[in-house]
């Protein structure tokens, strides 16, 4: 279903050549201040267009709140919001129509639906998540206000030019614990933070570009300040609800939080988080971070730091041999520019997507603090 | 909360020393043969104590199932399931009474509830698993009648140990094409059907119980004759799903589907799978199998393969430095013999999780083509 | 929240003075023909101002297909819709500002959410229902093709005039089994197709306007064609999400179906409906109804049939002694001219619901039928 | 599905014959005191077989707690209770192989499921609310601590005799302010309060008895210390979950609240609840209540009181004309004795679902006035 959230609940609606795609936030705060100048920045921030490393279309993407704020304040009901589709004709596709894109969506619509959009990638499109994105910067106000909760993401590898995501390595860690959303921008459409590999990775793009080709990334995300005791200890591990927030996005291949995949190699008696009493915030904390801010399902206050893997994008530029829907081997011709790499675009499209996770998670804890300090009183 | 799934769902319930634990298994369908006999040999495979590689302690582990059959056949009705607890009195563990466990849920559990259980991992105890592993069996019975399902997981590495994970590889995609469970289970208790590396993650296993220490792993499983359309384009993507209910699995960091991290540096034109007309399921089909059997977040008929990272076991036979939770530095004792590797063990847990996502997500669109063939007559 | 439905679910948004009120639909089936034409017609019944029996405002209430059709068909993706409110600016409510208008929601929403809309009646206003209607007329677009559906709602008293709702009344299941939509209409704004109380009901609506007053009253609802096997044994029994849906709406107080309150007091040698066999449908029917159309939680095939009260408008045009805000004794002045009963135009509105019900547990009972169907063979 | 609640949920299990039935109850507070003691008394409410005018079938229905507390504490982790079915084979109900009995569920269960269970009556068993009176207890405790809750039910109506339950009559008002538990008990087994009307019932219920046919009733329920602001303005409305609960129990026909049926043909200038300010509470609140202490969707701290109708038992112990599966007519034989009116057991029954509904509401309330704490600082 096109719904994310418990109590803190996105909907959204659009594909690429409707006349709009939007959203419906259920669960916002009343009384908080909010309008388009919020939402705007990161909706920004994910369109094409921005440099020549991404796609020259040019969607506008201006957001309209339609509901659930009055004067500048939101009224507790929910937020309506929606961009308008530039150009809402279906486009005349032709050859689209014979050949299902090798990985793409076409041919498990067509099985699942019996029907698809006659042109770009419908629901599957990457312009549904403007909805998230959207959803994400009310979500992210919230926390703000809430625990001062810092979300950051970056560029971590594109192809085979990667940062040093070792999770015992100190460079690693002392990026965790510092970057900032603008140090990020800072470097470029790029938006990675590590200058040893950046030019690298912006080299690999361009190759890929100029073969009329695409390639894969990662991106990784720290969120700081996250409040304790976030996620529940069974089917609602707070790592498990982020895994199903990442996925969920398009082009997605893996996800790992933590020490990761390379973690699976450290021994328990090194990967083992020791615990020591802080001064400054007089609690435990871990004088290292392999759980990744989350123990047992359930966040512990410190960093939560994870990696997407995103594919190679499905669409380039240059023949493809393949077969049509009704099985006659052909070769799918080149068609216009694209993107050579989404996943720079995809950065606040992940944070979007954690910040919605923590804000349905904090409202839930919530409700959690509340009936212990009931019945323990 | 302590449920998972829309249509067919499992609620457990129980952590280590209680009476028992168990799940209620809700959408079963009605007319289907079904007595314990089908249960317990996930349960049993999931047991510990099976090998010198796993913990000594015995857990039984008998299924009895409570309601919703007769006479060896489901009612439709829920399947309550229940395994008694052998030893349920709370231990006398005085210093965990002391110390939070160093990457155990110990702090934020105390944190998030102001209670833990007084012995035993509580609700994230691997112990809590069984319940699923019960439910999922009865979930697999469904998909092995509705569609010939097979699903077969295995483990891929121990520490630094690896099977040939690389999805060109064509050994890889061999043995995801043809290992059954029981070759997995011919191959002892380290379920490592790659020979040339078995005995080294033996080894490997065995070299940090000797050291008193722990090592994770990676468990590796391949979904076959899943049916085409599974799963729904946005937030409810097939492997968003599924990610969701692998990292719900204790002492998970990571999920990889497809080509994975790895593959984020195939370029698109390589990593796009052809389609070709299939003459035996006169259907398409694709040459590679990069998709991992998803595309756009649906199920196109191919195997879907992926990956889960376990990490090393947080409890081990060492003296660790660490805290009290009153925030004393100190050395919490070694306790007991444990489990070095957690990961053989996870290899039923993981295919149990498939089941129940593969059952659900089955439900759910078998109501979407009923609903497409209405409108489209 | 703001959704309501598992497979098949409409979230809405909007308040009365926002700049447009709407939803989404999930769910619906895919290569559905679909326009606005087909939403229209329920919305137009639904807008005030058709009689001088309701409120004067005019709201055009044009719907707007925002997403999920393409040339005219649905593409199983949500459908986007929205209707703009024509004035949007927050009136200068002054008075209001200082009090609660009693049996409004402003006492509850202030203690709820510390904030309201500045005027009307923020998503208590029974212009929410809009996105209701507009989900609902797709739902019953489904359901006729689907199985011939037929859901006709009607106004059955105003006050103390009433139709004989009594269960064992020949000529009310006279009128269940045989009435049109057409026919209601027919009636005039009153929508009650019983010529012996119809004028009088009118007299009442037009007593209580006079007196700068409201009344209520009590819409019955009959579905025929609905097909056996839809809601669940226990807690989602079909006429307990009916409940759930009719109760969600603005100024309800009761609701019964089949014998209802009345049929408390018929002894169950009466009360239980014998069955006979059915030469026309080949299936087992009942002499009697006095199950209204389910039976266990579960649907029979009979005809559903239901009533739900409403109470008199809570805005009428005469002063009411109240208090403020801050507590002070004070007479909240009359303002403006206001609809003397909204009965009528709930009649629409519960179509609506019924129809958004009966498409979601129409979607699950399909996956039943599936499930069962494959493990009995 | 057989869940209930969103923070604080039940899940049920178990038919009439089979070894056991019992629930999880989820979202528990931790560290409440707990045991079997707080759950039993409900339980021997509501067990059949404690008067003459009940059935005599002697089910001792003993809870059995199985996980998620400790040394009389909750853990905050679900509680798995069980009561045992004394007996537990099929019966030998050889003329219910060959009728649907006549407003039972054995119809549409065949219908749906393709099976029922032998004998009894499956999940449509009034056996099934064992687990919903378990779980009810459990939250009952938490609402007397959490906010000084009363939840008292009673019979207000058997068969044509009935208590005056007019909203606008003070007596009905005054037992709705005053009538503790204790006193609806010692009342005897008719749980009536009004003696004027009691022995009356007696008679009523008796009447039928001896002619071996049954007959319905209603009781009516008040809530009083009902936190302020529970409940959601549009499809959650409290009152609609409150009629989803009801609807959900077996037997039921109707339900309506405040002012109900009744209130429809009082004036609004009447029907509107004054608002005063009250020193004791330092708050405002109305001076009449048929808004039943509910406006908008949302609690407004005055008592909460609905009436739920219970249809005659569909099992009579007489001679009933109907046809058989196979669709020839033919009479189904008397058997046994049975309950000729199940209303007086419903009232624990009414009193568990309500409790439900209200801590799953205040929970999620809680996080409500957490998120708007935060943003109004």
């Amino acid at each position: 279903m096109s719904s994310f959230g418990t109590l803190f609940r996105v909907t959204t609606y659009g594909e690429s050549h409707c006349k709009s795609v939007g959203c419906i936030v259920d669960g916002v705060p009343p009384g908080m201040q909010l309008t388009e100048a919020d939402v705007q920045p990161q909706l920004s921030r994910r369109r094409p267009g921005q440099s020549k490393l991404s796609t020259p279309r040019n969607e506008k993407d201006q957001v309209h709140i339609q509901s659930g704020t009055e004067n500048g304040l939101t009224l507790g009901s929910p937020i309506g919001m929606l961009v308008a589709n530039e150009d809402h004709r279906p486009h005349d596709y032709s050859e689209t129509d014979l050949y299902p894109r090798p990985s793409h969506a076409d041919y498990t619509y067509i099985q699942k639906y019996g029907a698809k959009s006659a042109s770009g990638g419908g629901r599957s499109s990457a312009r549904e998540t403007i909805g998230r994105v959207a959803a994400g910067a009310v979500a992210e106000k919230f926390l703000k206000l809430a625990n001062g909760v810092e979300i950051v993401a970056f560029v971590s590898s594109i192809g085979k030019v990667s940062m040093d995501r070792n999770p015992e390595s100190p460079e690693f860690q002392k990026i965790l614990n510092t970057i900032t959303r603008e140090e990020v921008d800072e470097t470029g459409p790029i938006r990675c933070p590590d200058a040893s590999v950046r030019d690298l990775m912006v080299k690999e793009i361009e190759h890929y570009r100029d073969s009329k080709d695409s390639i894969g990334g990662v991106v990784t995300c720290v969120v700081r300040n996250c409040p304790v005791g976030l996620g529940e200890p069974c089917f609602d591990k707070f790592e498990a609800t982020l895994a199903h927030a990442m996925l969920s996005l398009p082009a997605t291949k893996g996800f790992e939080f933590g020490s990761g995949f390379l973690g699976t190699a450290i021994p328990g008696s090194k990967h083992n988080d020791p615990f020591y009493h802080d001064e400054t915030t007089g609690r435990l904390r871990t004088t290292t971070n392999f759980s990744g801010g989350v123990q047992g399902g359930i966040t512990n206050g410190e960093n939560i730091y994870f990696s997407v893997a995103f594919k190679s994008a499905a669409t380039i530029s240059q023949e493809q041999s393949t077969a049509t829907y009704d099985g006659k081997d052909g070769v799918l011709a080149a068609r216009g520019r694209h993107d050579p790499s989404v996943t720079p675009r995809a950065v606040p499209i992940v944070e979007s997507m954690v910040a919605l996770v923590l804000a349905d998670q904090l409202l839930i804890q919530k409700s959690r603090e509340f009936s212990r300090s009931i019945v323990s009183k």
